[in-house]
C-alpha cells in the first residue's frame, strides 16, 4: 500500500486556506498512485481555533470543506482532521475527529478518546470523550486511527514526570486486541525544547510494546505563541525509525508501507532531528517570527536596542527569519546611557545592514519631569523615574509602529519576566515575545550559538558587558537580584518543577534568595497578565502553561 | 436537626485566613448547639487557586489544614470543600471535594463528579471526575452531597441555551434512587447578571423533580475578575425557597431543617434577590473593587478623569466602594480638550469630594512632537499622534501610581474593548477594569441607577454630552462608530449569543455595519489579549470567559 504523509501549515480558522493546501496535497499524491493520503489533527480548521469552535456557522463550514475535499477522493483514500458535531444531546457538543475518506465518501469518522487538559491544551473546552473504540480496514490491512494523546498519556517536563499517567482509559490497550497491521497518529503537538525526545521515546515504546508499526504525523508552523514542529515519524514494529520527516517546515512523503517497515536500513534519528538544544531553539523561534508575521499580514518589525543582550539576540532571530530590510530599530538613550551601548547597537546595526534611527529621550525624560513637578513635589526619585523612561521608550517604539506599520518585538527574557523586573507599559511592550520563554542563562547561549553559525552578528562586547537596565547612574542587575545561574536554577525548580521553597532550599540553593525570588515571581503575576503572547519554547511558558490567581 | 450555612469571603490560596475564618464559623454554630454546619466549595483554598494546584506542598497544606479543622468538630458535623489527592495512579492527580467530618474525623470524603470546562471554568486541568456516588446518613437522615455542577447540567446565556446538558451523566439520576431525606450542594458559582435567575431555577427545579429539599451553599466575595454572589438559598420540596442568605456579602444562618422545609411561609425571591438589573451590576462591582483592593492590600486607587460618561461612571463607583479619601483624578487636558470637559470633571470632583490634579500635557505632546519629527518627517498627522496622547496620559497614570502607591483603575467599557475603539499602553492601562464587560448602553443606564441613588453623583452634562475621545478636533465616536444602540445589539449577538455575520443581519441590522464591526472584533483580539482583568458581570466577558485565536 502507498501511504503519503502531509505535514502541513496550517492557519488557525481559516478553512479555504487550509482546505486548498489539503486539496493540492491530495492532487499531488494522486498524480503518484498513492493509496491513503494522512494529514495533522483538526487540518481543516488548524488547530485550535478556541471559542470559533462554539460557533455553529463554523462547524458547518468545517463539514462544507469537508465535502470539497471528499469530492476529490474517489480513486484514493484520505484521513483529514477536523471537529465534528456530537450527535448526542448530552455531553460537550463537538468531537475531535479524524475523517477516513474513500470512495468519494466519509467511510468512518473516528474520535478522539484522551481529551488533554493540561499545559497549553483545553481541549474538554470543546470536545467530548469518545468512548467507541474501532479499527477500519482498508486493503487489507486493519489499521487504528489515533489522534495525539489517544497513543499517549504522560506528561514529562524535562525529564521529570509532572504526571505519569494522565487518562484513566487506554485506548490502544483495547484496540491492540484486534490485531492491527499498523497505527496511524495524526497530531498537533506544540513544540518545547524538551518535548521532541519524549514524543519520539512515546512513539517507539508504543511501537514496541504492541509490535506494530506507527506512522505519526503532526501539524507544522507558528500559530502565535505556540509552535508545530512537525518531525512525523514512521517507526517499524521493533520501535526503530524508518523515515522522518523534516523539522519546522512542511514535507511531504510518499512510500510503500510494506516495504518501508520491513527496510533493514533504520535512521538515526538524533542525526536527522536537530540534537543540539540551542539549534532547535534557534530553529523554532526562526519558526514562530517567520509564521507571526506573514499569518498576520505583516512584513516589517521595529525593536528598540539597548545595547544590551536581549535586544540584541531579537534582532539578530529577526533579521535571521525576516531579512534585514524588513527590521528596523531605534536607539533611545537618556543621560544615564553608557556610551557603550550606543556603540555596541551602531556596530551591531552595522554587523546586520539594518535601517535605525536615533532619539535622544533626554528631553522627553525632563518634559515628564517639569509636568510631574508640583504633584511630585517633596517626594524623592525612586523606581518612578526609572519606570518613565521605559515607557517613554514604550511609547515612541509604539508610535513608530502606528505611523510606519512596523509591529513591535518585545525583548524580554523569562528570567525577568519571572521576577517582574520590567516596566509595565514600557520595555513590556510589543505584539510578540520571541525570547520570553528563555531564562537569561539560555539567551546567553542562544547569542553564542548564534554568533557561531551566523558570522558573529552580535558583537561580543554586547555578550560579555555587565547586565544593567541603565535607568539611573552605575545600576547593574545584580544589584537587586542574584548572579543569573543561580536566579534561573531557582526559578526552574519553582515554575517548571513545581517544587517549593523548602525543597529548593534543600537542594543547597541560598534560604533567604530562595524565598525572596519566590515571593518576587508569585507578586509578579499581574505583570505576566497584561504581558504580549509568549513563544513557547519549554515545557512551562507564562500565559495559558501555567495559570496563576492574581 | 439544627443547621448552620456559612457563606463566608475566602481568599485564594491564603489558606490560613480561609481555615481561621471556617474554624470561626464552627466555635460560632457550637455556641449555638448547631449538629451540622456547612461551607462552600474548596472553602479551605479558596476557589479557584489554579496552578498552586499543581504544587504538591500546596496540596499537603490544604489536609494540614483540614486536620486543624477536624479537631474543632467532635460535638458537631461540618461539611467543607478542598482538593484532595486521587489516590489512584491513572488519571488526573486531584480530586474537587467535600469532606464530611465529625467526631473529629472525616467521615466521607465526597468527590465532584461533573467537572466544569466552559466559560470561566477549567477544572478539567486538575480534577478527576468522580465515579463512585454515594449517600451519607448522619442523625437518621440520608443526605446527599453535591458539589455546584453535580447538580446541574445546563449553561445558558442570558436565556438562550449556550448547551442545553453539558454532561454525559447525572448523579442525582442515580443518587435520588436511594430516597434522600435532603440534597446539599456546595458551590463557587461566580456572578453575572443573569446567571442569578438561572441559579435559582435549577435549584427550584431540582427539587420539584426529586421532591427533596435542598440546601445550597454559595462562595461570597470578589476574587480578582470573578466576584461570588453568595445568596445561598434553601428551597422545601415543593421547590418553594424558605430561606436566602444575603448577596454580596458575608452571611450566617442557623437553621432547624426540619421545620424550616415544613414551614407554610415561603419566600419571594424576587424581593430578596436584587431584582433591578442594575442595582444587581452596581452591588456586584462594589463588591469587586472592595475585595480587590482588601484582599491585594492596596488602599487607594487612581483614574484619570477626562469629562466623558466612562471615567465618571468608574470615579463614581470607586468612591461608593472605597470611599472618597481614598479615590484621586488626575485631569489630563490638551489643547483638543473642551472647556466643557474640564468644567464637567472639576463639577464631578466637587459633588465627589475627592483630591484631583491638573496636568496640562500640551508639553509632552509637543515634546513627542519634537523627538519624532525627524523620524516622522513628510508623514501625515493620523491615529499615531491619537494614540501618543492617550500614552502620555497613561504613562503619567502609571508615574501618580508608582509614585504614591495608588492602583490605577481602567475606564475601558466592553464596545470599545470590544471593536478596538482604545490605545494600548494608554488607556487601555489599569490593574483592574471595572465596568469593562459593560457595554457602553449599560454604562449609561448604570450612570441614571447611580445618579438616582446616590444624590447625582454624576453631572447630568456628562452623562448627555456627545460621546467623543477628544484626541482631535471635534472628533465624536459616531465618526468611526454606528450609534451605540446599533453597535452594542451587534456586539451582544455576535460575543454573547454566538450568531454569525449571516444570523445577524437576518436579524434586522444593517449588513454593510455587521460586517464592519464583525471584523473589528475579530482584528482587536491582540490588544484584548493585553488588557488589565476585567471584572466578569456578563454571562460572556472577555479573558477566561471568551478564548480566541490571534
Amino acid at each position: 500500500m502507498k501511504i503519503a504523509i502531509a505535514q502541513l501549515n496550517y492557519q488557525v480558522g481559516n478553512l479555504d486556506f487550509n482546505t486548498q493546501k489539503i486539496i493540492n496535497a491530495i492532487l499531488t499524491a494522486k498524480s503518484q498512485a498513492v493509496d491513503l493520503i494522512i494529514f495533522s489533527e483538526l487540518s481543516i480548521c488548524g488547530y485550535i481555533p478556541y471559542d470559533f469552535l462554539k460557533y455553529d456557522y463554523f462547524i458547518e463550514n468545517c463539514y462544507q470543506k469537508l465535502d470539497e475535499i471528499k469530492s476529490h477522493c474517489v480513486d484514493i483514500a484520505a484521513i483529514v482532521g477536523l471537529a465534528t458535531k456530537n450527535p448526542q444531546t448530552k455531553g460537550k457538543k463537538l468531537y475531535n475527529s479524524a475523517a477516513f475518506i474513500f470512495n468519494g465518501e466519509v467511510q468512518k469518522l473516528i474520535h478522539k478518546s484522551l481529551i488533554p487538559s493540561f499545559d497549553v491544551f483545553n481541549e474538554e473546552r470543546y470536545f467530548e470523550k469518545n468512548k467507541n473504540l474501532e479499527i477500519i480496514e482498508f486493503k487489507n490491512k486493519k489499521i487504528v486511527i489515533s489522534i495525539a494523546e489517544d497513543l499517549w498519556d504522560e506528561h514529562r517536563i524535562c525529564g521529570v514526570f509532572e504526571h505519569k499517567i494522565m487518562f484513566k482509559n487506554n485506548p490502544m490497550e483495547y484496540l491492540s486486541k484486534f490485531s492491527p497491521d499498523l497505527i496511524i497518529n495524526i497530531a498537533a503537538q506544540p513544540f518545547s525544547y524538551c518535548q521532541i525526545d519524549n514524543k519520539k521515546e512515546i512513539i517507539f515504546k508504543n511501537a514496541i510494546k504492541y509490535s506494530i508499526p506507527i506512522i505519526y504525523v503532526n501539524q507544522v508552523g507558528g500559530n502565535a505563541e505556540l509552535i508545530y514542529e512537525g518531525a512525523s515519524i514512521i517507526v517499524n514494529k521493533a520501535g526503530n525509525p524508518v523515515l522522518v520527516a523534516d523539522s519546522f517546515k512542511e514535507d511531504f512523503h510518499v512510500f510503500n508501507i510494506d516495504e518501508i517497515v520491513k527496510s533493514p536500513k533504520t535512521i538515526n534519528i538524533n542525526k536527522v532531528l536537530k540534537s543540539n538544544k540551542y539549534e532547535t531553539l534557534y530553529s523554532a523561534i526562526i519558526l514562530g517570527i517567520k509564521d507571526f508575521f506573514e499569518k498576520n499580514n505583516f512584513k516589517k518589525a521595529i525593536v528598540g536596542l539597548s545595547g544590551g543582550l536581549d535586544s540584541a539576540v531579537v534582532v539578530a532571530l529577526l533579521v535571521n527569519a525576516l531579512k534585514k530590510e524588513n527590521v528596523e530599530v531605534l536607539l533611545l538613550p537618556t543621560k544615564y546611557s553608557s556610551q557603550h551601548s550606543i556603540d555596541d547597537s551602531l556596530e551591531m546595526i552595522k554587523r546586520c545592514g539594518i535601517k535605525h534611527h536615533i532619539i535622544d529621550i533626554e528631553e522627553l525624560r525632563l518634559a515628564y519631569s517639569s509636568s510631574m513637578q508640583e504633584v511630585f513635589e517633596n517626594t524623592k526619585p525612586d523606581l518612578t523615574e526609572e519606570n518613565i523612561q521605559a515607557r517613554i521608550r514604550g511609547s515612541i517604539l509604539m508610535a513608530y509602529s502606528n505611523k510606519f506599520g512596523n509591529i513591535l518585538i518585545n525583548t524580554s527574557n523569562k528570567s525577568e519576566v519571572a521576577v517582574g523586573y520590567s516596566t509595565m507599559y514600557g520595555d513590556m511592550n510589543g505584539a510578540l515575545s520571541i525570547i520570553g520563554d528563555l531564562y537569561k542563562t539560555e539567551v546567553y547561549k542562544l547569542a553564542d550559538y548564534i554568533n557561531q553559525n551566523f558570522n558573529n552578528m552580535i558583537p561580543q562586547n554586547i555578550i560579555e558587558k555587565i547586565p544593567s537596565a541603565e535607568l539611573r547612574p552605575n545600576q547593574k542587575d545584580s544589584d537587586s537580584l542574584p548572579d543569573y545561574e543561580i536566579l534561573d536554577e531557582i526559578l526552574f525548580l519553582y515554575i517548571e518543577q513545581n517544587l517549593s521553597e523548602e525543597e529548593i532550599i534543600n537542594r543547597g540553593l541560598p534560604k533567604d534568595t530562595v524565598s525572596r525570588i519566590i515571593k518576587l515571581v508569585n507578586n509578579s503575576e499581574f505583570k505576566r497578565f497584561q504581558m504580549p503572547p509568549v513563544l513557547k519554547l519549554s515545557s512551562k511558558s507564562f500565559g495559558e502553561g501555567r495559570k496563576m490567581p492574581l
